[in-house]
């Protein structure tokens, strides 16, 4: 573990994006093929086995593998080399069995997307947490009044219910993206030097069949070695995951700054402090988390650009994938272990929620009272009437509420306890909680154990 | 249109785009909610149809609005004062109904969505055409034989015909893409000022859902102002397009070489020239198409960024969207619009991808050679033969064919015809037709007029 | 005008980037190429001045030229083609003499030099007048008492001015960056169709040296056509000022909120209201600033990924260059436009700066008192006892001094008066105004007009 | 070492970026701030040796900090603590005094400063062995003719000593960006909490000077914790010069087409093979090179991005600088590490370049026959000939020189032996010559030891 990978990563997802895992993927391929090719009769089952269980990564040296690389120009042939070696132990006639019809693009494709696969598993796993964490707040707190605010300014009142249910349907969304790009972007590459499974004569097509069926993965139409929408559709999907996770952070940030004090992270001995300032409890997770998917949308466009790889293999785009890629994936997860741990404990104080619906003393109730007024006045004329209101609210520092009381247009056509009902946020909050409830009902419909989550 | 409009840019999608289509789209949203709300009983039919008849661009001042934008801080806000002039010139009863219980918001993210859904149509109709070209040179060359290249290096054999079929499979998968994309991301936006539509008491969500209707977009459970997933999805698809039109743009590109001379773009007596030398016929489609979709790919990390938004509007990430989104799709659409033209005109020099084949005198059948040798010797000993067959031939510049002749340890193994068999490019395509056949299959049963598409 | 462009753009810039300013700078190089040339001796004067006296875009059919782009794949030669006719009718001698020996990418390369040379003397105006803001701002809050913040949360104090000297040293440093983007990087192009000006025999470098006088620009050792860093290097540079112009617009947005009230937009009758909410008063400028230098970065990225051109003139990445570049540059100067107007008018609410230091009730002085402890107790110690105070005063709601005024071991130490002293803000600012100075003076020593800028 | 370090990375650069380089870093702040606190007076000369002594990365716990980075939020809070308890081994005095009036930032800050000077530097040797490479090239290959191709297709004659002259420039602006950067932008961070030094009173400014000094750094005029354009400069002018290095990695990659054949790789036994295709000698300096700097611009972007931090330390944006700035260097080092060992090496093949020049059979004369023409003829007149002369070469595939030979029009005004001249490839370099010299006297003059270099 380098030293930062704790802020940045995930220890759910680090374990399929070592190097031991990296060779241990490729050799999963060999393994497979190898087993694939002996069910079709291309080579002995005896052969297939001395493969297979030479398909070991503690068998291999990786820090030979390192050095090796950048002459041979990528990971698989100093490996396949490595498991010749490791095979002819076992048994010399297996040797030439190796890796038998395939090239290196096929072990190095498909290995990325066995860890893709992997790790694609465990962000599922913490999403679902984590739409169980924003589906209990948004149960817990849909009468919670507070703030809703737009331009950083006060607008109107709304539930913090309301506001974690925009997160939660967001990430409901991104919960069903995830299947959907295992299923039609995390599948089978194996099409040999140029695609054509030349060497594998007419049964390439079978063999890959077979292949596929080994390793669990879907089998495509085509090799798709020199297509890369498939890869990048990873990219872009953890790219849209993470902007949400940005977004969800960035509110949570903005909430707890002292000023607005409605949210905090939960505080610990050892977290969030300084080296010089006593005083202080640093959101450190929301600062992990967008440092994070800060990171993600310049990558995403890194492997938008290296689509363009020339004829069937490219020379440096399809390279440039090698750790970006992972690198997308890794950030995306260190984000959502985050928040797998925010979340359940995010301190909400809706006495402060409460408290400061009254900063702007009362302004926020401008719309509320023009929509009244309009249906008696010229809607203009309503407009107007409130805009003058509050700026001598603003100028004179006094409520809008005692403002307008004192209005006589206003008195002639709302009467004292209609003007005043105007001013209880909880009247103004529209069909917040019919929109929430469409959420949760969405959640309960999605989730086998909806006993985790809070049911209103 | 701009000078430069035509190189970039799609005139079958620009209309969608103009400042006059942008204030169009917007009227269409105020329309669509006055008569929603007139279905729902809350304004009068009469304001309904004086609104709906008001909102025609024609009518606006556009460099008024131009020039009250940067005030204003969107374009909505200056748009809804001149339409409430216009209505208020038919009936001054509609004013107060116009835009009622919306914001700002609404109207451009629905506006944006309405130019969106049309582009999309247009480049869908696109797409089908380049599927057809496509599916057309796949079924004509799929016996074409020529050069497959690796990292820009000679490979082994395969057809132009498969070449495509990898190209087509691709657009094939965007196909299926776009109507998933409107059907999940183009849908109603709206929520009043802070997504509850307060100012419509307890009847938000039942208008909702009938200007979803007006408007025939899909209707979601919860207003997405500030959740910004389907929007960035957009883009995300959009550059997912843009990469594999740059991968067939590059691979045309090289093709077209003239040390390749294997494709080239229809000439015609004012294309692709230069100011000063007179023999150029420079591939221009191609620059076109390259130039565009290297743009993209920033712009999709742009709009990844715009994501984190504050609250409940943010300032400054969401209003980053308004002429990044379009400008990706309007890239995109050039490039579609460019292909759109050179596929079916594409010169296709099948003589020299077969003469090509003779480029490496015989290396790139080391491969099939290789693969006959082992049947009978140990692997790695048919490798290093075939490996010094090659140096050799390389260095004493002879055909790799008539160096193995001579080898006693090839004659003792091989006769003379199945060592020249193995030279036959023809016998080495592995599963070409085959992968080749299951994506037209694929297209044809996608497809509902078929027979626009040639059949083998 | 588009309708968005007094939003993301300046019209200090706009003027040199329409499509009749591109195409002047275009016949701008043709007229002095024609002038340089006949005073080499290369062409007759008579020519020359025919060529001269037509290069006027108003001569020029511009909807024209847009028409013929597609085909000809740049704008230079249906624009040398009109240019051509243009002549014809003064002198048809002369036409043989138009673009002589020059080649498209000179005249398009050295145009948007031009262009840029342009953009970036109106830039750096723009520029000082946004330090003389800041200095002025810089030098009269000098002791104005406010807040730091660190990680969104109240930190320690300082001055407002000492923030300011910041964003002005920034401000600063890019003002040294502009004359040497000048000097370095908008040079002369021309080399003729790959380099060489081998249509001008050996003469060509005098008459370069001769085109680069008449156009007053700096003449490179070697034509730069396929070397685009000095293209690359003004994206870049006009990136890190979009990147800081982005830091203080965040900083005065979040300042601007009314949990802060810190600072202000100035407001105005028809500025950063809402379509509904009557109370409004958005800060547009901020919003106008943070939407158009978020998507630099990526169009910055655009331009370098672009470097990669192949040969003697790409295939793509040229092109992709000429929207981007120029777009860089126009919203850049669009936030510094949005500044320009914005800072001298900036309301500074030095009360709430004041008030808001008490947000901690104390806490933001714990470093403080632990310096000051730990001059007499072990600083682990002294930090300790801090913290835990810190731990007493926020869960008992106390003042921090309060808390320690009751401490025995505090009171051990430090006496009354002491302890006092280290609760005043202004007795904590360190050096600031020190550095506050270096950078005044730094601007003052910089400037001509010293006397625009207040003095403390 | 990682797997695909040696791939992506250099060697020369790598030992300053590992963790231990880190720590070490962030040690050699602290040593240096505790001598110069002590050189000030503000700390005993004990309590600085006992510090200073402690500063060995070697005797810190990396396992233990990065355990605590997540919880903390940085890497300089558990790395204090462990040095604190180091000191304390020594002298319990001490303690007091470690990081005294400094902040994490200011540590975190200077120590990737201090790394960012050493990989400049070393990344400063690797250039200048580029740039002898390049001027060796340049000068072995000032006669060298070949072909100059534009938008991939064949233009004119030029020499390979004039493109390699291009590239060489910008490799020559690259190097005097370099040491431009480390003066400007790799200076002292020193401020404290919120810059201004407060826990050090009055004797702030006098201490950073002190400590610039000790790590022999520039001082800035005031701290730059909170405005990024330093960092954000490196970030970019790594950018110039990756982007630099793709061009020049594209450009050898595609004179390395077999269809070209101009230049190779140098070839090793076990270098560029493939795992199935026994001819391969895969291009795999240039695949590196361009994979590497191809992962550039999108980090670049992410860097300018995170300019836009909040206030006085930011939440993300800072942090997500960590780890992508580094990785900015030292992925263009290992561009430049691949380039320091190829092109020492790189085979240039000029009998394959001279034979290219026949590739258009005379065509990529027609320019010089044009302009011999209209010395004679109307221009338009010449230019209509040989563009007619040139289809007519084409479609009868015949030369260009010998179809113009036999045309009356060319015969009235051009004799047998000028024409023949004009397809002369050495008769029509123009300026070549001149301008590649220019660059290599800029070379000489610059270099201390020039001997290096070959001369003409």
């Amino acid at each position: 573990m380098n030293l930062l990978d704790g802020f940045f990563r995930s220890p759910a997802v680090e374990p399929f994006f070592t190097d031991k895992a990296a060779v241990q993927s490729i050799l999963d391929f060999e393994a497979a093929l190898a087993r694939a090719e002996a069910r079709a009769g291309i080579i002995p089952q005896d052969s297939a086995a001395a493969i297979s269980a030479s398909c070991r990564a503690e068998l291999f040296d990786l820090p030979g593998l390192a050095e090796a690389v950048p002459r041979s120009g990528n990971l698989a042939i100093p490996l396949l080399k490595q498991l010749t070696s490791v095979v002819a132990h076992t048994s010399q006639d297996a040797v030439r069995h190796v890796h038998y019809g395939a090239t290196s693009q096929d072990a190095l494709d498909t290995g990325v997307v066995l860890q893709l696969r992997s790790a694609t598993r465990a962000i599922q796993k913490d999403l679902d947490g984590i739409i169980v964490s924003l589906a209990n707040l948004t149960s817990t707190h849909r009468k919670t009044l507070m703030l809703a605010r737009t331009w950083l300014q006060p607008a109107l009142p709304t539930t913090f219910g309301f506001i974690t249910a925009g997160w939660l349907d967001a990430c409901v969304r991104h919960r069903e993206r995830l299947p959907r790009l295992v299923q039609d972007s995390l599948v089978l590459q194996f099409g040999g030097a140029v695609g054509t499974l030349a060497a594998l004569g007419e049964r390439g097509a079978q063999i890959a069949a077979l292949l596929a069926e080994e390793l669990a993965l879907p089998f495509p139409r085509i090799p798709w070695h020199s297509q890369r929408e498939r890869i990048a559709e990873v990219a872009a999907v953890y790219g849209l995951l993470a902007g949400t996770f940005s977004k969800i952070a960035r509110d949570i940030s903005l909430h707890t700054q002292t000023e607005a004090g409605e949210l905090s992270e939960p505080s610990a001995a050892d977290r969030g402090g300084s080296s010089t300032m006593p005083q202080k409890q640093n959101p450190v997770a929301c600062a992990a988390i967008l440092a994070t998917t800060l990171r993600v949308p310049g990558l995403v466009g890194t492997v938008l650009s290296g689509m363009e790889g020339e004829y069937q293999r490219s020379l440096g785009p399809w390279q440039s994938e090698w750790e970006t890629v992972p690198e997308i994936v890794r950030l995306t997860a260190g984000a959502s272990h985050q928040f797998t741990a925010l979340l359940p404990r995010l301190v909400v104080n809706s006495d402060r929620m409460r408290a400061n619906l009254e900063l702007t003393h009362g302004l926020i109730y401008a719309e509320a009272v023009t929509f009244a007024l309009s249906k008696k006045l010229e809607r203009s004329t309503a407009h107007k009437l409130v805009e003058e209101a509050c700026r001598c609210a603003r100028s004179e520092r006094r409520h809008l509420h005692e403002v307008l009381s004192t209005n006589a247009e206003v008195s002639a056509v709302l009467d004292t306890k209609s003007l005043g009902e105007l001013f209880e946020p909880a009247n103004y909050l529209g069909s917040a909680e019919a929109f929430l409830e469409a959420v949760l009902t969405e959640v309960h419909s999605r989730f086998e154990s909806p006993k985790s989550i809070a049911r209103g």
